[in-house]
């Protein structure tokens, strides 16, 4: 398996690195300083998991490299902005193992270079020229705003259902994971059908990837963004591990009330807070949350048959595994 | 005059109203006391120039009314996206006469909110079906991004070249007027050289328009925002009127020394400004500002004779008064 998912990442080696060109013209900005600032945010990058996702879906029919890099490129710097907010929104100080925009610049200015960076992003996706892709591109904007906005005002609440949950893991991760390998297909002109099995695998993995992420912040933590364990209930961010737990405990318990208290931001002691990340990792709802996680890969491979082309079935069903068999 | 103006209101209420409608629909949210608000403040409305002027660009030629109004609810919900971050960052508490979303959010709600706000006008823009519109559209972000990041960057210095400010109110207004200009004659299938006259026409018209808004800013103060007079100045803004002021003054006068201090933000008594502010009305800089703005409607004017339909080049004759013939 390993040796498959560093195949995937070889093979599109070359692709990759014009995504990364793109983008990094994209993202230009005529002052200097912020110039760099946002030039090594982008360089310090992620697995580019988004972009590659869409190259490989536009790989599997008929691989119109410049266009699908052009879009690519969009994709990862839309991710990018949305991450500038996000951190802007956390007040956070660290994102790709580098000091965030927010430490070194007014809140003002690091919203404004969202912006910018969302407008770069906008462009790019219109520069190809398909005004199906633009509109893939900007629902998938919408839709992750809207997840945003969900997990902002569903914050502080112990008590929420699991749809909410996965409406703001869609909004959060899956919209783009969904629109990256829809517009993929688009520009490869894969038939209608095969198009929609594009977004629901991209949906899919998305889903899978977001409950993994969710389940590592609670198992170990995030060392490259220097996070503790936790760091999500620190927020007041509930997720699926913790709902699971929360739900085989009476509402009057005394693991409730603390839960409940950590949640609300009215319990902030350190040692209360890792006390009960302890508990939830003891109970089983991690497992539970991975087998979730495990539902959405299986669905999704089952996608994989719209692919016409082995090879690129074989790279995607990698992307998949990266996808959940990773470390924080 | 007048009377045309009002014509001109009249004569496209229905249209206007079209756009109103768009705007308010893309604007629904399915959190109830968020969707209220953003539609309070969507419907206040200002005067719609910018929609206005999309429309009659594309009547003055081939006038796709359905389009024209996609695209013209896609700029006025630009325009409201944009407003709603440069309040955030200006922790504004009043925009358009009602409380802004600073006041009854977080902080982090009201730049997703922008953010969402800006994904629906990126979807009203694709759904022209027409790439070189969302070409215009974004770029026009990218723009309007560019000249509000130069205002913060630039702010609290009053040494600034002329250059620096044309290049401000550029991003921060002209651009959007181009922009709305250039969309509506490309949707009206204008020739290319009167698309370029268009786009001019509107950049003209919303550089006019900024300086008229930054002489009014010195001269009355906005009743309508609650903004005293010498708001800019308050908030570190160097305008056209006060650069030409300075340019009038030994750099260690007493004078000099005020209004950086004003400008730095370390004077920040009332009486002190407004002293300032008096002497900057009593030294002709504003009117010296009218008359730069007066060169922009002069060119402007110029441009109409692009327009082959004699009603619509009135029209625009009218808006192009509308922006510099008004009170705060």
């Amino acid at each position: 398996m390993k040796l498959h998912v560093s195949d995937v990442f070889e093979a599109m080696a070359a692709d990759l690195t014009l995504v990364d060109r793109r983008v990094s013209r994209a993202a230009e900005l005529d002052f200097p300083i912020v110039s760099t600032m946002v030039r090594d945010l982008v360089k310090a990058g992620g697995k580019r998991l988004r972009p590659l996702l869409l190259l490989l879906a536009c790989r599997g029919f008929d691989y119109d490299l410049e266009r699908a890099v052009t879009a690519a490129a969009g994709v990862e710097l839309l991710h990018t902005a949305s991450l500038v907010h996000d951190d802007n929104i956390d007040r956070a100080a660290i994102r790709r193992g580098t000091p965030t925009l927010n430490t070194q610049l007014s809140a003002g200015a690091v919203i404004l270079i969202g912006d910018y960076l969302f407008a770069q992003s906008a462009i790019l996706a219109a520069a190809t020229g398909d005004t199906r892709v633009v509109t893939i591109f900007a629902s998938s904007l919408s839709d992750i705003c809207h997840g945003q906005l969900r997990e902002t005002l569903d914050a502080h609440r112990l008590t929420q259902q699991r749809e909410d949950y996965d409406k703001r893991i869609y909004g959060k991760t899956a919209a783009l994971f969904a629109g990256a390998a829809e517009m993929g297909a688009v520009i490869g002109r894969a038939p209608e059908d095969a198009i929609q099995q594009l977004r629901s695998f991209g949906l899919e993995v998305g889903m899978a990837f977001q409950i993994i992420d969710d389940v590592l912040d609670l198992r170990e933590g995030n060392q490259v963004l220097g996070k503790p364990a936790g760091n999500d209930l620190r927020q007041g961010v509930v997720t699926l591990p913790t709902m699971i737990f929360a739900a085989g405990h009476g509402p009057k318990s005394e693991m409730m009330t603390t839960l409940e208290a950590i949640v609300s931001g009215e319990e902030t002691r350190d040692e209360v807070i890792d006390e009960a990340v302890h508990a939830i990792r003891l109970s089983g709802a991690l497992e539970e949350s991975e087998a979730r996680a495990a539902e959405f890969t299986r669905q999704a491979a089952e996608r994989l048959d719209a692919v016409p082309d082995p090879e690129t079935r074989a790279f995607l069903f990698d992307i998949l595994n990266l996808a959940v068999v990773r470390s924080a």
